[in-house]
């Protein structure tokens, strides 16, 4: 980890405020501006506070660790783009929600809201054989779209994090061969998020002419409609379902179709030749012959995930973060003097604990832990004597456990 | 670490260049691009390759570990701003080097270069009471300033990487005495990543009408000149100097002053009171009367430390990484198959290899080493038998060692 291990609640410049913000339209946005993880800045753009940081910065290392193991090779690109690159793929004319600069000197620039424009040109100039393929180079970084309508928190911003990486391939067969691998990481990196993602076929948007797929998870924050079969892996974007909800299943017809609000966690775009002729960008294949490379985009919204996952783990007291995306392992809280004790035995030991050392009330200290959300409480007060109190947030019940045996659990 | 700890040459889709591009000014930008580690997108704006990521996030690393240890915490601001925020502090209309954006709706945006706007109000809506004081609050995030001319490589960019800290105190001593921590703070920092940073007075640009500091490294890419006293600390920006080269030190008068180009590795603004007031947002002091905080700014230029160190630590054959920011600890020249058996050992015992298992011949290997700058060059040939040659980029002699006398080496 790349971070503190441990913090006081007391040092941190953010606290819980008592109400949502009124403006809060989403349980994403409302949970957590209300527990101190972002602080709005406008519609679509969100500061990330110490706790919000530690989640993003989690579920960003879930996927590069993913994308690592299948031989992505991870870079950061320009996110000021020339207007010359976006020339040539036509996106500057045809693409809405791109962000136009107008420089001092009148030169115009795209904010990057996705970078194909500026990868293939950079990748490319190190292919000259069939050899040198395939490639996979990937980034998580900040992306930026005008949107009309910026709203559900995190869920769609104008400005958001989101990993995308992109593929170079010899042939359309290397191509699906990666998918396929892709699409195993991409499932493996969800559910380590705690989330389950349904692989749904959808429109290839602004990007490609063919079939793309999309990670939905079910959310009513959700901003598409899936049709999907409870039988078998069958889902569909309601945008190019040729079945009704209802309907038998085409796939497997052993059930009948249901319709359900769902977010986009990630997506797989088949770019084919696209790319490599607008750039008129070639390699050698195995024949002598010049060649467009086959590419694919792959994208996980990094910002977008952490609001999927509250949406899709909270009860009416706050919000309960999967353990691997949580800010902290432990929330220890301190009645008495001896919880310094205990916390400086945790530091030692590299648990991540979050030390709620302030001078409130129980009754102040517990609220807050429902609120954050962190995946265990341990208490040390006079009625835990030489014990510590040891409550998990999805559960309703508390043990008295010994220090070691608090240890030998979160070292689990 | 994040990253993962090793790498093959055979697997990194860059490559070493033959030639500088032809537009390189400097040095940073001539090596940096040979070796591989950036590419230009256009002027002032660059792509990290995955060894230069490596560097960035090093250092990266070095600033946020001296920043957490002072206290500071980190968030990740919004850097789309809104217009008002920048009308509320004048800067919308004086600074000459913002982004500004028109959105499709018409609404105006400012592209963050510093983020006192945002700050101000984040951190003071969680302060009520001096009892709430001190806070510093710092970032690691990409800026944009609207460059007339961008140049000299990565030492400055129209989109550079940097880390922004904010203080908030009660009062100008406060303010005065986190300034000699910072100050302490930032020179460990610089020695971390190889560099010695003079201290010396600025003007305070746009931000205030105090004295800034700056930390200033010695090296003929910079864009500054400084005055300074071989015999003291004394140091002063030429642009507010009182004195000329060769007068007499006007701290210690051992010495004449000379005079050098640098390039601004960090800096320091004394904001006093004017976001506070800027904003209207008060606390209340000791005495129950409100009053606005003495607010400092602190930066360090991530990318821009990256160049410098390139400016500082290079030879003809190419770059010289010092240790802590080196892509990795060693570079494995495999000449024959009992490489990878090396290289295997060495991965199990984490340490950061890459390995050129390309199938090259040895002179064209050792070249690359040369020019990608990692401090130890480890070779496995014919000739060295059981035995492994060590050689170290700073020097021209080579030993054989076998493979425990290396990893305690490594280890050391």
């Amino acid at each position: 980890m790349i971070y503190l291990h441990s913090m006081r609640y007391s040092h941190l410049f953010s606290k819980t405020l008592r109400q949502a913000p009124k403006d809060a339209d989403t349980i994403n946005h409302k949970l957590l501006t209300q527990a101190g993880f972002v602080d709005q800045l406008m519609a679509g753009v969100y500061s990330y506070l110490p706790l919000g940081l530690r989640v993003l910065r989690k579920i960003e290392q879930i996927v590069r660790e993913e994308m690592d193991a299948i031989g992505g090779q991870e870079v950061l690109m320009g996110t000021l783009h020339p207007k010359e690159i976006w020339e040539k793929t036509g996106a500057w004319d045809s693409v809405d929600v791109l962000f136009k600069i107008q420089s001092r000197t009148e030169r115009e620039y795209v904010l990057g809201q996705s970078a194909e424009e500026v990868v293939t040109p950079l990748v490319m100039q190190y292919v000259t054989s069939y050899k040198d393929l395939p490639k996979a180079v990937y980034q998580s970084h900040w992306k930026y779209r005008d949107e009309l309508r910026a709203k559900s928190g995190i869920l769609r911003g104008r400005e958001f994090l989101m990993k995308d990486m992109y593929s170079f391939h010899e042939n359309q067969e290397d191509f699906d061969a990666f998918y396929k691998t892709v699409k195993e990481a991409y499932l493996k990196a969800f559910k380590r998020m705690g989330l389950t993602a349904k692989v749904t076929e959808a429109s290839g948007g602004n990007f490609t002419e063919k079939i793309s797929y999309e990670f939905m998870v079910l959310t009513d924050a959700g901003e598409d409609d899936i049709l999907y079969c409870e039988s078998c892996d069958y889902c569909v974007n309601v945008e190019i379902a040729k079945n009704n909800e209802g309907e038998s299943c085409p796939s497997c017809s052993n059930s009948s179709l249901k319709k359900a609000r769902a977010s986009e966690a990630g997506n797989v775009f088949d770019l084919g030749q696209k790319y490599g002729k607008n750039f008129d960008l070639t390699f050698t294949d195995r024949d002598g012959n010049k060649q467009y490379p086959v590419m694919g985009c792959f994208g996980i919204g990094i910002s977008r995930n952490m609001g999927i996952i509250v949406e899709t783990h909270h009860d009416d007291k706050g919000i309960v973060w999967p353990k691997q995306v949580a800010p902290f392992a432990v929330h220890l809280v301190g009645l008495i003097d001896h919880a310094e004790e205990i916390y400086k035995k945790l530091k030692e030991r590299n648990i991540e604990v979050f030390f709620d050392d302030r001078d409130l009330n129980p009754g102040q200290k517990f609220a807050d832990c429902d609120l954050i959300g962190i995946p265990v409480r341990l208490v040390v007060s006079q009625k835990t004597g030489e014990k510590i109190e040891w409550k998990e947030r999805t559960s309703e019940n508390s043990e008295l456990l010994t220090f070691d045996e608090v240890l030998a659990r979160l070292e689990a």
